[in-house]
């Protein structure tokens, strides 16, 4: 019995936990998942800083300088970025400053370098209006105790920054869900493998692949099995340390459909059969302790649709993140869709704005050229069950992919 | 003198090179960059096939087979994904077959398992309507001699797949770009390290190692240096194997401004010297023999946006990518820009659809609170030079970030 895409969605997403935290070194972090909350120990910037090159003074004293009032003070101090000045600034003087270095006591102002002519020790200010704003004011960007990052935040350029700032060198994440996978069916042969009549080369291993990369998943490629209960046990057992057991092909109706025996033989309990998706309906779902088990039917275009609507929301919540479904955008189609939907059907899509609309073109419409649709979609087109042929123009959902 | 953006951007496209290729396993190959055109040297399928489980037949015979018009045919044989048939199917006979497995000679169409009844070996079929069409012919989706894959293409999920179909189990792809980054300055300690006054942690060297990453491009941290032309020289002629050499920090006017000097001291010819946008004008350009060598400023917010207009597309040609640009949207501004624009200005933004309109938000004003913006930010708005501040529902480019 074909269940609901929705139903099978939360039975997945209910029977599995967030991994575990590590720790990682912050160079290896890009892109992975913070796995705790990053509350500031200090100000920052840490001290009332210069924002660029020039003078530290009184900025009272300048604010009317220009070229034909200039100010004259006298140099007491030279401050380079890294260093410090404990001679305080009063009236009448000044102290060299760089960009970043901490201002002396007694400066309420900066004035810029190019603004001044410097001879011997003394310095003449020709334009001095808006001194007192050329200060970075210590927390200014951040407060001491604030709460800045949270856990479930994937780690962008501006948050490894940020994790920089605060001294995380090797903050928390949450490890990768390790995901097995084996190539099922006695007609696969390995990619490197000379092709014999009745043969095709396994690729579903390698596009699944990239997409649990793309989920945050770390993939363990189990290889290829023929169509045989106790090889494919074998490999599932021989891969126990992993997170999620996931198989094509051997899932459909049909003689050589093991995957249920293997269960059996495993005393893995299913949790479902089928879901009445198109394509991608073949999907047999269990569970052994709090282990999951998935196997996906051996159609690459069925495992492709099959792992996006229902495998990566799953990793992405094993992974920790917050958001686990892709964004979705109303759209126009850009050419008639000829088929009727009866379950909710997924077609690949190329999607692109003009003027202020979305246009969907769906990509083929066999499943056979799967592989040439997915290598051009940036897109999913979702067509709701019992939906007649759709002309082009008709307003359709579609799920925006970031491959 | 600064330069104009779009000039700086070509001076530094016209002074690399793609990178050679190398062989790289598939398995590895997720988001790496084809170098190869490929063209399939098989078709695929590469038999006529069976696309489920069921009997193979002359189809003529059974078209109009239904329950109360049952046709029984005599099984001769059966055929296992991965297996073969010599024996001819003629009228009155059926072959066994499973999904993938080659069609047996005379067949000419498949009915589906569950549409018959088995009893022996004989098998009756009650619905046999379309046939006919339950094949799916050799070269169906991919011709022998098909140039399928271009040099350039980012390797998907689709593309995996695709390789693996046609047997690239070791596909050339473009080197990265190695780039060496130092960050310069004397205030500057490294993440881990106790913070004394005056000091703050390098945060640049990990925003820009992720944005490098995003590029394409293979960063290799080299530390920080202080502010001392020996020991920058040192740093950088210790990672001569790097194809770029970034520094940030050092950059701009005034006494501790010493990557002008550095580059002077390694025979570093000058591009130019600054460029007209803000922020992220100073950016010291130089080039010896075929490398290229950027000095960007140590503030965050001029190195990122540098980073994103002048190195990034420089990344991207030399990791051998067609499209060396981030898309662009028009958008609505969601709240007013109160700052008037005199160089070309680029303020990190927050965009989301609303009905037909894409809003932009800018994030903060202040440069100071740079990370806390790149943190949060999908977008950057361009702001035109010479631009007085703009009101809320004024039109403006955006340019979407994917991270």
């Amino acid at each position: 019995m074909a269940i609901k895409l929705e139903i099978a969605q939360e039975i997945l997403l209910n029977s599995v936990n967030v991994m575990p935290k590590e720790r990682v070194t912050l160079s290896d972090c890009w892109h992975r998942v913070l796995a705790e909350t990053v509350v500031s120990d200090i100000d920052f910037p840490p001290f009332d800083r210069s924002p660029l090159d020039g003078y530290a003074l009184v900025a009272e004293e300048v604010a009317n300088a220009a070229p034909d009032n200039p100010v004259v003070l006298r140099q007491i101090d030279n401050i380079p970025a890294g260093g410090l000045s404990q001679k305080p600034v009063t009236p009448g003087t000044a102290c060299r400053i760089m960009t970043g270095a901490p201002l002396p006591p007694g400066a309420t102002g900066v004035v810029r370098l190019e603004d001044t002519v410097v001879d011997g020790e003394m310095v003449t200010v020709l334009e001095g209006k808006g001194a007192n704003k050329n200060i970075c004011f210590r927390g200014e960007e951040i407060c001491q105790g604030e709460e800045l990052i949270s856990p479930g935040t994937v780690i962008n350029a501006g948050v490894m920054g940020m994790l920089a700032v605060l001294g995380k060198g090797r903050p928390f994440v949450f490890c990768k869900p390790r995901v097995a996978l084996i190539a099922t069916g006695s007609e696969i042969v390995p990619v490197d493998f000379p092709l014999s009549l009745g043969k095709i080369r396994n690729s579903n291993s390698y596009m699944l692949s990239a997409l649990a990369s793309e989920a945050g998943a770390q993939i363990v490629l189990m290889g290829n099995a023929a169509d045989d209960v106790d090889q494919i046990a074998h490999l599932l057992e021989a891969a126990s340390d992993c997170d999620v057991f996931m198989t094509t092909g051997g899932a459909s109706v049909g003689d050589y459909d093991l995957i249920g025996e293997v269960y059996k033989k495993l005393g893995i309990t299913v949790l479902f059969d089928r879901v009445s998706i198109k394509p991608g309906m073949p999907v047999l779902a269990g569970l052994r302790e709090d282990k999951l088990f998935l196997g996906l039917s051996g159609n690459p275009a069925a495992a492709a649709i099959s792992f996006e609507q229902l495998v990566r929301p799953v990793l992405l919540k094993m992974g920790g993140r917050k958001v686990w479904w892709r964004p979705r955008v109303k759209a126009v189609l850009a050419a008639a869709f000829n088929k009727k939907t009866g379950a909710k059907r997924f077609v690949w899509a190329r999607c692109w704005q003009k003027n202020n609309d979305i246009l969907a073109e769906p990509l083929y419409f066999q499943s056979n050229g799967m592989l040439k649709s997915a290598m051009a979609a940036n897109s999913l087109i979702v067509i709701p069950e019992d939906t007649p042929p759709l002309p082009a123009g008709a307003e359709v959902e579609v799920i925006l992919l970031s491959d």
